[in-house]
Parts: C-alpha cells; structure tokens; sequence
C-alpha cells in the first residue's frame, strides 16, 4: 500500500496551545451515544499513546540525570493535534523526541483504494475523511556505543464513505520498534530482539518472525543496499486479527519500549570513547537521515501533506556527517555493524 | 517534465577504472563518419565539461593551498562513464566535490512523452535509448562566512525512436549555479549575481531575469516555504533556441564558475568566527541536505536510476545539525539570511 506518496496537502496548518487538552477528538468522536466499537477504539489508541509519551519521557529523563523535555501542545481549527516533547543537549542524549499525534485528514479515493487491500474495487469516486492517531520517537544518544532507538505506533481508520451509509469502516494498526548501533554488542541486540519476541509472543507465535524480516525489509537504504540499523519488529495495515486483539498488542509494544531500551543505555552510557568512534557514529547518523529523508512513510507523507514540520523532523539526529567513500576495514568493529546492515541476521 | 521520477534501475552497474580514457563516449558516437551534427554535440560538450572539471578543480586547490583532490574514475561495459574529484578536510574546503559523467541509458517510453514538450503524442510504446553528459559540483568551505556554491551544466539526448528512421533526435540543455551563504554579504551576491547576469547577456537579455527566477524555484525547500540559498542562475529542458548556441552559452556558464566564486573565497575564507557562526551554518547545511535528498532531481534520479552513489551524494556537506524549532531571533544576521530565503531578492 503507498496511499503515503499520492496524498497532497489536505492537512490544515496547526496553531500553537497553551494547555494540554483531555483530548485531541473531535467532539463527536467522543459522545456517550457513540454507536461503533471503532469509534471507541480512538478514544482508547489515544489514551494508550499519551501514557506511552509520559512513561518513556519520563524513563529518558531519569536515564539522562538531568535535562528535561521541552514539550510543544498544538492542534488544528478542525479537529486534531498534538503534543511534540524534546530533549536536546542532555548528558546522554543528544536529541529525544517524542510525539503524538492525532489527525483528521482527508484522502483522495485512488489512495483509499490502494489502502484496502480487501476492497474489491467498487469504491465510488469522492474524498474519503480518515483519523490518524500515533506515538512516534527517536531517540539519539551521544555515546557511540549507546544505540539509538526508533519506536512508532499507530492507529488509522477512514469515516464510512457517504454513498453508503452503515458501510464498515475500515481500520488498520501499524508500527514498531527498532534499534540502530553503530557498534554492535551483541548481548544488547540480543536483550532488545528478545523483549520484541516476548512481547509478539503474547499474541501469536507467528508475528516475530514476520514483524522482524518486514522490519529488515522495510528499513531498507535501496541506493546503499543496507539496513538502516539492526532491526526490531515492524507492521503496517494490520486489519486482518481481531481490532481488540490488535489494540492489545500495540499496547504491549509501547510498553516494552523502556524495558529493552533503557537497560542497554544503563550499560552503554559511560563508556570511554575516541575521536574515531564518534566519527563513525556519525556517519551512520548520515545513513539514519538518509533513510528518513527518501524513504520513511511518515517522514515523507508528512512533508507532504502538511504536518508539523518540527516534529516530523525532530527524528533527524543533531549532527550527522558524510564523507566520500567511506570504507571500514575488513574485520574491524565498523566493517562488522556494517556487515548486519547488509545482511540481516537472526539474533535470538 | 518529470522524466526522472518515472525511471527506475535502468543504468548497469559501474566498476573502477585505473586509467582516464580519451572519451567516455561509444565508438559509435565518436567516428569521423558522424552523419547528424547531434552527435558531434556528444563528443564537443564532453570535452567542454571535462576541461571545467579541470580548470574548477586547480583553481579549488589553489584558493585552499595545500589540499588535493583524490580521483575516481569509473566507466560502464555498454558505454559511458565518470571521473570523480573529491577534496576532503583541506585547509579552506570542508569538501568540494566536481564530477563529470557520461551515462547511456533507456527510459520508459511513457517518461519520453513527458519530457518532450513539443511531441504530438504519437510516440509509438517501446524504450528509449538516451545519452546524458553532465559536470557538477558542490563545494562546501569550512569558514561560516565563506558561501557553498553549486553548479551543473548538462546535455541529454534520446536517440532517434527505431519505428521512425531519419526522424530527429530530441536533445536539451540543462544546468545552473547557485550560491549559498550561511551569512549574507551583499557585495559578494551582488558579484555573483552580475557575473551570471554577464554570461547570460551575452546570449540572450531575456536570460538572467528568467534563469534566476527559475532558480529561486527551483531550489525551493516546499516543507519549510524557504529556499536553499541566494540562487543564481537555473534552466531545464532548453531546446528552442540554436543548439549551437546553446553549446556557446553552456561553456559560457561553466567557464564563469572561477570569476564569480574564487574572489568572495578569497575574500572571507580567514574571516574569524565563533562557535555561534558555525552551528548556523551546520543548521544551514542540514536544509542543504533535505533539499538534495527530498527535491533535487539530479539526486533523486541518480539514487533511482542505480547512479553512482559516492559521485551523487559527494553533493552532501561533510556535517550538518538539525536543532528542533531553532527560529532566530529577528534583527539577527541569521534572521536576514533566512529572511532572503524565504522571500528572494533582486540582488542586481
């Protein structure tokens, strides 16, 4: 599905708040009378997101000792918005952010065509109103053998059209949680593999092996031919398990975002480091843009479709850098991370 | 037009070669027996970026007294080929990349309507083979008030559609320079300016007024509403005016890239800075990186087409910094640069 690359600017621009709302619904998302299960679902997918960005916000700060978020609340005139909270310059990470979002927008029928994939193509021409909900976060640490982390959960769910009162809605989940090293500890890719296995385990014996190799495929550098990092798990349009099932599960996700992360940042934190091992880091900090700038969904739908620019930008790592054919020595640290990058490997 | 983004993987894979050779053009592009004058436009317009590469490439090494460009060259089993010179960490230059490359390709048919503003549409299905030869360059000084220029000048050419024998070759000229300041001086964008004014006077009066505004366009960063830099000069898919002229004009262009850069070089690149001055320009340089890997076709149609990667991101400064919701203060020297971005001025 790649609804994400025909959208255009059907967003309204955002405004700046003051006070943080109960919630980004619009009212009528919110009623006592709601008549849909899914309808209650948004309500739901909020709350668990917002709880995600104040327990992983406050796991950073408590990692990080001493520095504090930044928190920016805006919403849109009609209906939507959302909480973007930054750290920068801490002692330990370079830039954290963490986001949520929620988002009434509308998308041209083509688009709702490419995104059903159960439709069978009789969809009448004509806008189709849809609702974005997500938790989206980067997390880039200074040390360089501290890895960064990357965690997006989301929920979208497109209005019945109206040629066809009563008509299903379609809903669908998406997201994941992946680790980018510059060094490769293999203790750590093990722990942080293993806590996304538990975690999949709860709900189907099928989904970590499926959601690690689509998480492989996905966070692909095609003009590099590597990974952007090692991994983790990743989903996208899930609609085909019970929508109770699936909200469980996103739930389970975010929530063992801290347990495998904030463990290895224990670790990693401190360690000593040279001048080479920075600049390596920063070179895959080079790959990590790269990769968001030209290929992540959210990152280009949102450039293109109006979102906040600041938040979706905040995932870009304070500093990055590229030099001109750069090649790790065979054997070394960086020439091994590498290495993963190029061929994925099973860790647990 | 919008040829490059409909192409994909259709250019072989390069491999590395010890020796520059004469022409990077085919056998069959280069005998004395030529029957069109097109084909001699191959053959002259290669020789005309070759001898830019050279002379850019003395005069960098010059302005930064000590550094020198490492070579890459490069070449293709069906035909064309590349030389790449990359400086890298030099007294003056944080990096400064000059390429020149000869591809021989084939598009989809339906990207040759596309760009071919003066077909009919009746272009029978089937690819089509094309030639493209191009010089471009980015050159990134270390000093924040010592300005990025970039230029490329290109010619691209599609053989004559095999249904239709005799019919003519479509053929067009691209290119442009274009000046980013982190800082602005005027009397150094006011030089720039004129000596792209110069060149184009010389041709035609209708040039400089339409090719700047066709920059300030062009390199225009859509997610954030500003511009990369100062702009200069841009053009595409020229073909209504005397090819031979055209050839004239493009020299013209290329041979003006030393006069007007060499001199606001020399000018600022000892002026003292602080640790203020520089994390601007790092901010500067990350717009510089989303506008080339979100916008610039010369890089999404490289990174597509299964291009040289090294030679199309050498375009990416060694550093750059991404800060969440820096705005500067206004008043600022780094307000008004950003001011100039957002909304262009007539510098001449």
């Amino acid at each position: 599905t790649n609804y994400s690359f025909k959208v255009q600017a059907m967003i309204e621009k955002e405004v700046a708040e003051s006070q943080k709302p109960d919630t980004f619904l619009r009212e009528s998302d919110m009623g006592s009378n709601v008549t849909s299960n899914s309808s209650s679902v948004r309500g739901r997918f909020e709350k668990m997101i917002r709880e995600a960005q104040d327990s992983v916000c406050l796991a950073i700060e408590k990692a990080d000792g001493g520095a504090k978020f930044k928190e920016d609340v805006w919403s849109r005139p009609g209906g939507g918005g959302g909480i973007s909270r930054v750290l920068q310059d801490g002692a330990v990470f370079e830039k954290a952010g963490v986001n949520v979002s929620v988002v009434y927008g509308v998308m041209p029928p083509e688009a709702y065509r490419a995104a059903r994939p159960t439709d069978n193509g009789n969809v009448k021409p004509g806008p189709i109103p849809f609702f974005a909900a997500g938790v989206s976060s980067v997390l880039h640490p200074k040390n360089p053998f501290a890895p960064t982390l990357h965690f997006n959960y989301r929920y979208f769910e497109t209005d019945a059209p109206k040629d066809a009162p009563g008509a299903p809605r379609q809903w669908w989940f998406g997201g994941g949680t992946d680790l980018t090293p510059a060094y490769i500890f293999e203790e750590d890719v093990k722990h942080f593999h293993s806590v996304q296995k538990a975690a999949c385990d709860k709900f189907d014996a099928s989904f970590y092996p499926r959601f690690k190799k689509w998480c492989d495929d996905y966070f692909y550098i095609k003009h590099r031919d590597e990974r952007r990092g090692l991994g983790g798990i990743f989903f996208d349009d899930l609609n085909d398990y019970d929508q109770e099932m699936l909200l469980s599960f996103s739930t389970e996700c975010a929530n063992s975002v801290i347990p495998a992360y904030i463990p290895i940042i224990e670790k990693r934190k401190d360690t000593p480091f040279t001048d080479e091992h920075k600049a390596w880091q920063q070179l895959r900090r080079g790959r990590y843009v790269e990769f968001n700038l030209v290929y992540d969904r959210g990152t280009t739908f949102g450039l293109k479709t109006g979102g906040r620019i600041e938040s979706i930008l905040v995932s870009l790592p304070l500093t990055a850098r590229w030099e001109y054919d750069h090649k790790p020595e065979e054997g070394t640290e960086e020439w091994k991370l590498l290495d993963a990058c190029i061929n994925p490997k099973e860790w647990i």
